[in-house]
């Protein structure tokens, strides 16, 4: 219930207000939070300040400051405050938590926190607990070749770094999915909290389920101010601050002020209550066996920013405002003043007596919980250790049958989901489907037999005629991409295993949370790529990515609906980390995405469409294929495995049809066409084995792509990737002639977009006789007749709004092939 | 205030259920509302079914169906339901507005509106309003060659097409600011309610000002799905919802169900009380001429998804559920009976007696307001149309003083934004500058002495002690780069100019809305470039994008705050709309951004870093230099304008800083080597001429960089990007050798993050040495001098935590090449 008494004030300053009332500690209990406290800020201090001196055992000089100072001071206080007291609960409840520290720079306050609880000790024994430890600890702080200001992957207890703002709760929600007895409490900055997708996210509770998930303790840190400007929660009333938790459907709780003592008892109050009051839920839900959505408790801290600092200097305000932000004075260097005002703030904190020994003393220890209740130790955040396999059902016996290749027709993805939903039956309680409302739309409803979409809302009568919801399920579509990207790098680096899928086009919606940005986890590809060399951390599963309606079936959409960059951005990432695979079929899918779900520490990106295709490979075909990546196919080639006139490849399923078709119409011209077929799987294959380890080396594409003969490549995604992939392989600036998507079009049959890229069976035909030099002059015939027959059907289209049938429903006529071939795929 | 007595249930259906009471229409103007209603819903089902008899003069037959069924008709009647009730609003109180879409596959919704209204055969006079016409409208939709399903740049009076999710909101805001006449009529799906960028851009009215900035009405449409799921908003309390909104800071007032005498008595009611409340508020403001945050009206309409459809569909829901979201009723071309139903269901709008004559009745016609009243017909939502061009101070005045090149350090940024500052105090109603709390962190402070931050929440006695806040500002600075992207893409599309501000490392965050996606204006290319193709779209002022904090300074940041990538996003758009610049110092920064400012139809791209740096060129010589794009310069170079034996060239300030030590440590060790230095500015001289209108022609390309020299390049970004742009250049594929980011580094010092990406100055020179042929050999004292400088400098770095000063306070030596270049830069 809200307390009709809140006060109207908004100013962080004065003695603790707070819904919940109560003295929970004694005084001694106090003494020992407030000594904790100080110790605490007295290392956040000096990892920004000190190189030397570490314990001020020496009047404080410019010799022992760092010659940069960097990071950041203003929220640390907020947030160890929150941390320790909820340490105090953990012990007493015997609690399995997590801290995630959502505002920006936050290492500062889990760094000192890890330090004090032993753990960063344990994990780096040269920053032991001692002088010399602590100096270390002091140095390597936003240091050259040390540590960053984030809660990076080197931070024992981090799974979300605080770098690009906005990704704290999808996070945590994620952690705690499937983790029935984990609480992750989660500082929430203010500033993070203008994000759209923080502010999104706190809708996540209307997909948690009381019984089966754990659940996230929110405390929104109403800190004050931004880098430079106020925050737009800290500034608004009271009551529009109730009413939007209550609108999103928590049961809000204020802790606000800056007298320490009386805060120490405020927030032990207000975090045991909640505490409490997530029991009592779960309890509820669990002995009922009945889910439903609480009213989930969040605390709602009001603390000055750079608290417990000096409140002006000279004249301009500090504490409590923005200038506390970054490094609170930054003139000690030049300014004795300044640098005196220094000491005798971090004096204030009383290392002397604190770390009288280089450590603190047994009865500050005792207020950490031991091993892994630590905080800072729990192996959910390293969620490697706990990752168990998952059970994985036979792929090959979701085989798409093959007859003959590329005859007929069959879906792919809806064939794919059985397989899903199988490995989603098999594995209930570690594997979730993530999508923005678009795995029906994407053709994985499948899925949904193993597992429905959690839904904790209200439900209506119509739900059961095909709602697919429930409360207990394994798909989680809400249409947020970034709250189901979030959602996901939370189970996953929790130890669990997921698949988001998406439409190709939104997908750059997510594009800084998958590669990059404002140094995090979330970045995930960064973070993965960082977990390699941090050696205490255990391999996760890796990152899966569907991409399905894809940029070629416009429909309706049109222009604007094209952009495949996704995979440029992609390919921008660490080789270390990040692959990518265009199935060019369902057999083929089928071997990709049990690669991917076997994998660990890669994002895996996989692009297929999620119409109906021909299918091209049997099996064991498709195994052989995927595996090497690339590959010559006999079946749609002439060549006979000798000196081919043209490399036809391709790389995408759509791709690869309209190049197979483009083989046909050149066989009609010319029967007698040496043509070898090339169908790449996997992209990286394309780059040289020294820039990845997918990578050919120049041999190997000299024998799938000649040195010499031009190739006709037919891409998915923009043409310059191919190219700058394939840079620099013998011959490939002059022979490779990529086609791709080229930003044109409209709305378009899929034909007519194709031929608007040139991607289209007519213009990939033209565009080998232009390049087969035996062809050029007496091609001119067939040249002629095919740009007439591409004019025809492009009129055709325009007229009917559908693509002329015998285009659409073409299928490879020279089966003689495929006979000739079987011998060698058998070898 | 909130109604107590406001219903529980949150079903769509049932008698109108409204927080305010009324009957303002007339028996008469009930039933002319009625059949307006019905003729917009009888074209909106015409534009996704038919293509033959429009009028269904002759019974419905296969035949007259489009062969495709595409479009959405889900969202459509309770967007036709507001529109039409505001334009009786519009008419009464002669409103100024526009109407903006925020669903997904608006148009038949605002198509049928605008074809009603006549706009649209104004338009395009073709699809006139008679039987011929209205056939023309029919086919076209969704259909190859025609028009899409969102409101795209060809939808008369649309800024924003729905298509990617979430700026519907922020656009509104946009378009409002300085214009404080103007009300944004503003759909919010309840789909794109829940995606980030919408939910926090509801508090965007916290920098709305009553007085000099219009209104936005927002009207949530609670149509209950989204393709395949219930939407989280019309699943939970009618208590939250309400709370939800009055923490946003609105007052909510509901109009809810399905029957439709009573919801359009309640919806007029509703927004005639609505228009009355911001009348009410934005005189008070402005008669005591006190600015303040008012709880502005929201309203939320619960109507069913699909209104006036089939309930069911034999026995599956299809009214009020999610299978009314595109084409409800898909297999008409082989079931008989369901095409006998969408019979009878089209009939049943009545076209026959609404479209006697082709065309709705006089009386109907009036229920439209006229002219530029017409939301169709605004000319702010063709803002080119109001678009005054900025009074400009002349940039020259700013110059830095240049007096031998290399050798001043000046802070080109704070420089810059003198002249930002003095265009703004210029340009005080049509100005802003837009940015994520960066500002003054990017060195842009100046500025608020022209126009301060926009800040409509509380006031703290800190402010006035350096917080630059007012009412009235120039300013817009919120955390949110979505928000703040979509204010400014609403800002310019409605007539203005703009310029966003943000650091490279997070402008990943919005690549999808500048970029692609979901097809809408926002995402800004594809508006653009569609507008290009619209005859009636008049030239808007350029999207400008500064993107500062870059990479290579990454201080406490470290590895996850390291990508330049945006660049690769932006060059994959159109060339027709995108620019990219990189100025080398303070002049050329001016000159890049008087020419952005002044350009129309572009999304620019400037990336200068904000720190002190290097002044190369006096002004007039960066005018010539940024003119050009590219440039040799011969006071770097000892070519003399011959043959060199080295190309050192660079692009971007940091880059070209270390090019030119680079070019001195050559010298120092070989005194006689000929060097040409060249330097690009512009990103798009490097590809053809064929494919951007700024590249240069192969010969062009020769004469700068040659066709079998070495080219050493230093590039800001990834080095693809140069080698993608210089594809087959002459001589390119052998001789061009790009330095860029490469995706390494940690905590750095700027000179030893350059190291891991042999971008400084060491590794340029060790480049060249390599590749000139004539010293492969004699060079390899040189270069191991040179790598030793380089490892003991690195050493110094890591010990020190900064770079050794000897290299960060390098200046350019050689001002001999200076004198001696002076006659031919004055030529």
């Amino acid at each position: 219930m809200s307390d009709p008494k809140q006060p109207e004030s908004i100013s962080p300053f004065g003695p603790a207000r707070s819904t919940i009332k109560g003295s929970p500690l004694s005084e001694d209990e106090l003494n020992k939070y407030n000594d904790f406290f100080k110790a605490s800020l007295y290392l956040s201090l000096g990892m920004i300040y000190l190189r030397e001196n570490p314990l001020l055992k020496e009047p404080l000089r410019t010799q022992h400051l760092k010659a940069r100072l960097l990071g950041h001071f203003g929220s640390a206080p907020g947030q160890i405050f929150t941390y320790m007291h909820f340490n105090r609960l953990i012990s007493k409840y015997d609690l399995d938590s997590i801290f995630i520290s959502g505002p920006g720079h936050g290492a500062p306050a889990v760094l000192s926190q890890a330090y004090l609880e032993g753990t960063y000790s344990e994990v780096y024994p040269e920053t032991s607990e001692d002088e010399e430890g602590m100096h270390r600890f002091f140095k390597q702080f936003s240091f050259p070749g040390g540590i960053g200001s984030h809660a990076t992957p080197e931070t024992p207890g981090s799974i979300h770094e605080g770098g690009e703002l906005g990704y704290s709760l999808s996070h945590a929600f994620g952690a705690v999915f499937d983790h029935p007895d984990l609480i992750a409490l989660t500082m929430v900055g203010d500033g993070e909290a203008e994000t759209g997708p923080l502010a999104t996210s706190w809708h996540s509770n209307k997909f948690l389920n009381p019984i089966t998930d754990g659940a996230v303790l929110p405390v929104l840190h109403l800190n004050g101010y931004k880098i430079n400007n106020p925050t737009v929660l800290a500034r608004i009333s009271h009551k529009e601050l109730e009413n939007l938790f209550l609108g999103y459907g928590y049961q809000p709780y204020f802790v606000e002020g800056d007298e320490v003592n009386s805060m120490h008892q405020a927030m032990a109050a207000t975090l045991e209550h909640c505490v409490m009051e997530i029991r009592k839920f779960q309890k509820q839900a669990r002995e009922s066996g009945k889910a439903f959505r609480p009213m989930w408790p969040v605390v709602i801290l009001r603390s000055p920013k750079g608290w417990t600092g000096p409140r002006k200097v000279d004249d301009k305000y500090l504490e409590g405002y923005w200038r506390a932000h970054q490094v609170p004075i930054t003139d000690v260097h030049t300014n004795p003043e300044h640098l005196k005002l220094l000491e005798k703030w971090m004096r204030s904190y009383e290392p002397d007596r604190l770390f009288a020994n280089g450590k603190i003393s047994p009865e500050l220890k005792a207020l950490c919980p031991t091993g892994n209740r630590r905080m800072s130790a729990n192996p959910v955040a390293n969620g490697g250790l706990l990752r168990k396999p998952l059970r994985m059902p036979d792929f090959r016996n979701y085989a798409i049958k093959v007859d003959k290749p590329a005859v007929t027709m069959d879906a792919s993805m809806q064939n794919v989901a059985k397989f899903l939903r199988d490995v989603m039956a098999a594995n209930q309680t570690n594997f979730r489907l993530f999508g923005p409302d678009e795995t029906e739309s994407n053709k994985l409803s499948n899925v949904y037999q193993a597992g429905k979409k959690v839904w904790m809302g209200e439900y209506f009568e119509e739900d059961s005629n095909g709602g697919n919801l429930a409360r207990e399920g394994r798909v989680m579509e809400i249409l947020s991409e970034h709250t189901c990207e979030g959602w996901l790098e939370g189970y996953v680096l929790s130890g669990r295993h997921g698949l988001l899928n998406s439409y190709e086009p939104f997908i750059h919606v997510i594009d800084s949370m998958v590669n990059q940005v404002r140094s995090r986890p979330d970045p995930h590809c960064k973070w993965l790529e960082k977990c390699l060399e941090v050696e205490w951390r255990a391999k996760v599963a890796s990152l899966n990515i569907l991409l399905t309606a894809v940029v070629w079936r416009q429909d309706h959409n049109g222009f604007t609906h094209q952009d495949p960059g996704f995979l440029d951005v992609v390919a921008n990432k660490s080789p270390e980390v990040v692959r990518i695979y265009l199935p060019p079929d369902g057999n083929c899918l089928l071997s990709c995405m049990d690669h991917c779900l076997r994998s660990t520490n890669y994002v895996n990106v996989i692009v297929a469409d999620k119409q109906e295709h021909l299918q091209y490979l049997p099996m064991e075909d498709a195994i052989v294929h995927c595996t090497k990546g690339i590959g010559i196919w006999p079946q749609f080639s002439t060549d006979r495995g000798e000196e081919p006139d043209v490399v036809m490849a391709s790389c995408g399923d759509i791709s690869t049809h309209e190049s197979l078709a483009a083989i046909d119409l050149l066989l009609q011209h010319f029967p007698e066409l040496k043509i070898r077929c090339v169908n790449v799987v996997d992209l990286f294959k394309l780059i040289s084995h020294v820039d990845h380890p997918h990578g050919m080396t120049d041999a190997e594409w000299v024998s799938v792509f000649t040195a010499d003969k031009p190739i006709i490549f037919n891409f998915h995604s923009y043409p310059w990737l191919v190219h700058r992939l394939a840079y620099k392989r013998p011959g490939s600036s002059a022979n490779l002639h990529v086609r791709g998507y080229k930003e044109k079009g409209n709305i378009d049959t899929p034909l007519e977009l194709a031929i608007r890229n040139q991607t289209d069976r007519f213009s990939l035909a033209m565009d080998a006789i232009d390049r087969i030099p035996h062809l050029r002059n007496r091609g001119a015939a067939a040249r002629e007749a095919l740009h007439s027959a591409q004019i025809k059907a492009r009129n055709e289209a325009y007229e009917t709004g559908i693509d002329p049938p015998f285009l659409k429903n073409w299928t490879w006529p020279h089966t003689g092939l495929w006979k000739a071939a079987i011998p060698k795929l058998m070898g």
